[in-house]
């Protein structure tokens, strides 16, 4: 039986709870003599600013590059907001990690279960049987460009600064991984910048034209407007299979997919580096799209359904075990087919679950 | 009677067939003897690429300034993509008037008229009534900021540059907008920013509280990352009264919340200056928000009554004549209570009427 090392990293708000859920999954297929899972935990984001005032030590990032996989809940809350230094906030938990890790390709699937349709708030005929992949630049682009700064002028006026960069082998390298994507699925890529504004959509649209006329012509490429997308996204989103974006557009445009489905806490994510070419070893990290919803931490009605379907991507993309990936969502499907929800996907009136009890039959239904 | 000095700038695509029947409209408020317009036309964008090779020339500018008010119909089409220096493309000459008039202020309405609730892709009950007005800041951020360049390093990889950059005063500005057109409305503004990943949005975020404290403070203020307003405009829209925020976020999501009406060719913007302290006149611009649709472009059937919507707004804001504004709208609702509809907001199986038809009753309503 294959053994895996699994990195578990829960963080703020409904994390912990829902990464308790994931954490079952992982013991049911041990159990089932599936595979084996060793798991080790640790703190980020808020949770590791209050025990160590660093929302991401070196010995995380170090257990990360170790692990097979890296399961990662969410980080952030009102706690941390606007408290503390801007290098020292809870997001560095994240998006400290991605750039670690080289995590350049942030696959964001936005898919309607069929039993959830309702739940959108476009009507049922829009979105059911939507499949859009998102696939997002990760570790460029304004997130991570210098100068990002804020400098107070001599007037006593502030001046912020932040700066967007891609390169050519950073457009190159996503495109790739968006295309290849689109072979397995509907062959139909759109690819989406300001190229009518921004000079990084200039060379966005050209390294992508050029990459498809010499690896992947025989994928449909569209170009479209940023702007233009998410009004598409609203309008008509089933004209969509595979998009490619920038960091920025990708988390924007990426959430509005998200909602369309009408099931945010049911949607998975994944990131990916590159092989290590001497390993072999590609670096990953999974984490559901919610984010941290304060709001609701602590009460135990948060959906775990996004957590569990980001460990079954990491079965397929980081363990090479897609047989269990497999079985891991038709268990979430199973659940939903019988009509078990939590109160974020419940029809009103419907009687809800609580989070322990989602997880618990997801594993059973393994 | 009052005479006005109105500059048309049709540009491209359909804006020469919408700008037509603003002409109409303005002829019959003539007509009515209820104001005098005068009004003088010029090229812009593609249109004006083509024929002086400059997309917006010196005298244009300068013919703005002069006007009392500008109706911009749209600019840009594939003829022009990708062709010729980036200084050069047809966009500037929107982009270029805004910069050049100091227009910082734009305001989108994305306002739900009752008869077209059905064409939305949202269920009616979201989006009927729906009233939401966005003000984005429109001279700022990574639209205009330096540098914004493609250079060439030495291992022939390109690298591209857009820099976002904004000041305390522009946040100000533009917040006072907000601010002040939120309490002849609902009193309620959401702030939109990225503040857990730009430094932009740290002072955004700060310099909109401090000027709601200062200045605001009966106005309801809540801040919203500008990812999560994606998703709540998609799941609710119905919470929100004025959105502010910066011109690259203020670009995708006044589209998406105008989709969300699901009639594009109904929804108009004002870009409003500051007024020159001496004389008191206020530059501003007028535009459909639908764009230049080259797709459809030259057909007859583009839907003129966003343009003549934001020949309503250009009453109401730069011509200081409410109720000739009233009046244009009056007649607009009632065309569309009378049943009329170009091809973009017929119900299915509906006749649809042309361009002309559509220009033609509103005139005729007033
Ligand atoms: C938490 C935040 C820094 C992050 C982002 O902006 O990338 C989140 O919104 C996401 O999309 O993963
Ligand atoms: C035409 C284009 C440059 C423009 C913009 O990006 O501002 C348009 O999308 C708009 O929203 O007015």
């Amino acid at each position: 039986m294959t053994s895996y090392n699994l990195l578990l990293l829960p963080g703020d708000g409904i994390g912990p709870e829902i990464m308790a859920e994931a954490a079952k999954v992982l013991a049911a297929l041990s159990d089932l003599g599936l595979a084996h899972f060793e798991t080790e935990e640790d703190l980020v984001g808020g949770a590791a600013i209050d025990a160590r005032g660093n929302p991401l030590s070196d010995e995380t990032i170090a257990l990360a590059k170790a692990a097979d996989a890296t399961l990662f809940g969410a980080v952030g809350g009102p706690k941390w907001d606007g408290k503390g230094p801007f290098h020292l906030r809870p997001e560095i938990g994240i998006l400290g990690l991605r750039k670690a890790l080289g995590l350049y390709a942030n696959l964001r699937p936005a898919k309607c279960y069929g039993p959830l349709a309702t739940a959108s708030s476009l009507h049922a005929e829009l979105v059911s049987g939507l499949d859009i992949l998102v696939v997002r630049e990760l570790t460029g682009g304004v997130y991570f460009g210098q100068p990002k700064e804020i400098v107070t002028l001599q007037d006593g006026q502030r001046r912020a600064v932040d700066t967007q960069v891609y390169t050519t082998s950073e457009v190159e390298r996503i495109g790739r991984v968006a295309f290849d994507l689109a072979r397995k699925r509907k062959n139909l890529v759109h690819s989406a910048d300001k190229n009518n504004v921004m000079r990084t959509g200039t060379l966005w649209r050209e390294t992508i034209t050029d990459l498809h006329a010499a690896e992947f012509a025989d994928v449909t490429l569209e170009h479209i407007l940023a702007d233009n997308l998410g009004m598409q996204l609203v309008r008509k989103p089933g004209q969509f299979d595979v998009l490619v974006m920038d960091n920025l557009f990708g988390d924007l445009l990426s959430d509005v997919a998200a909602m369309l489905t009408g099931s945010l806490g049911m949607l998975p994510s994944a990131s990916l580096g590159d092989a290590d070419p001497v390993t072999g070893s590609r670096p990953s990290l999974y984490e559901p799209i919610h984010g941290s919803a304060p709001d609701i931490a602590g009460q135990g009605f948060a959906n775990p359904l996004a957590m569990i379907g980001s460990l079954a991507m990491s079965l397929r993309y980081s363990l090479d075990e897609p047989d269990l990936a497999d079985r891991v969502e038709a268990a979430i499907e199973s659940v939903l087919e019988q009509g078990l929800r939590t109160p974020d996907i419940a029809a009103p009136g419907q009687n809800a679950v609580s989070t322990a009890e989602m997880g618990t039959a997801v594993a059973e239904a393994l």
